[in-house]
């Protein structure tokens, strides 16, 4: 289960996020159109993902909401963690770190890296922050896999460029600043302004 | 233009930031499958977009990169701007001020709310703070359409009620908690694990 689409991961991550949420209102099955609903999309392609991973429900009672949440998570998550560093610790450095904090997860942020003065040698929500320097020490050390970029757009291509170098598999770039992709590495990028702009053209036609 | 899919708005507002990128570069004009590899999707789909928009390149130069801009930013942009509020002044509402803080966009944050006294009655980035009690006023006086939700999650759903009531038009809903959607209001969620997880994904498989 290592070839899936990118948009297909993506949206196992969201499908496992609702169903958590129905569990949690006690709810046990849910069909395929009721998934849909929730995140706006069609039945046909809820279907097609979760025939993608091997799953069925049943025709009277859909699918079983704790069946396929494991199975979500066999096929997403990772048996050991994966170790993740932040390098930029702005506001939005910090609200990943704080995003993380305490959750159960099997994604840890290990490192944070600043330039300034005032947020290095100290930690945050437990996350140390190291100096820029360091870098490829650090990664090394704790065996970071994945970088999330959240320094100035300006910064992000050299920077990319060092992770790759100091062996970083994955890069998450949050600054609005395209990156290319680099070889070797898995990159996905997130700009605030793309949600933002979806909800103003929807509401300019309302 | 009125009636595009929720997928393909999110698509331009991705494409509209790559070709700022490339023409920034020097390029001015570009082919489908180029917009494609940037975007890390297939060059039928961005042909679908555009074509949907009523464009169409040359064969043998491709998109004319401003024209597609300029178009792009017609369909989606509006003409007077949209007012917009931040609701949970933590990291996460703070990076979004200051995100759009002196860009040239059409979207204007007007105001933030809080109830932590330490974050009320100033300013962040130009934008002024206010008390949660003073929600629905402010949302009247200043005109505001579309609402950031960036509270703690347990909050959002109650709040999501109130922007609607006050007569907002779109929630920007950032909390990990989804919630369900409302008459009359576009709601675009966003979940910061989902990106991350996708990364997680791609990188255990390398």
């Amino acid at each position: 289960m290592n070839n899936l689409p990118d948009k297909t991961v993506e949206r196992l991550s969201q499908y496992r996020r609702s169903l958590n949420n129905q569990l949690a209102k006690g709810k046990t099955h849910i069909f395929s159109h009721e998934i849909a609903n929730l995140l706006h999309i069609t039945p046909v392609q809820v279907r097609r993902d979760i025939m993608l991973i091997g799953y069925s429900g049943t025709l009277r009672k859909g699918y079983d909401i704790q069946d396929l949440v494991n199975l979500i998570g066999q096929i997403i998550d990772t048996d050991n963690g994966q170790n993740i560093a932040v390098i930029g610790m702005g506001n939005l450095g910090k609200a990943f770190i704080h995003y993380l904090y305490e959750k159960r997860t099997k994604l840890k942020i290990v490192a944070a890296f600043d330039v300034n003065p005032d947020k290095i040698n100290k930690s945050y929500a437990d996350v140390y922050c190291y100096h820029m320097d360091q870098l490829e020490e650090i990664i090394a050390k704790e065996s970071i896999k994945i970088g999330i970029i959240t320094t100035p757009p300006e910064a992000a291509s050299e920077l990319a460029d060092r992770l790759r170098d100091a062996g970083l598999k994955g890069i998450l770039n949050y600054t609005p600043k395209p990156l290319s992709e680099r070889e070797g590495v898995y990159l996905e990028e997130y700009d605030m302004i793309t949600s933002l702009e979806k909800v103003a053209y929807f509401v300019k036609n309302k």
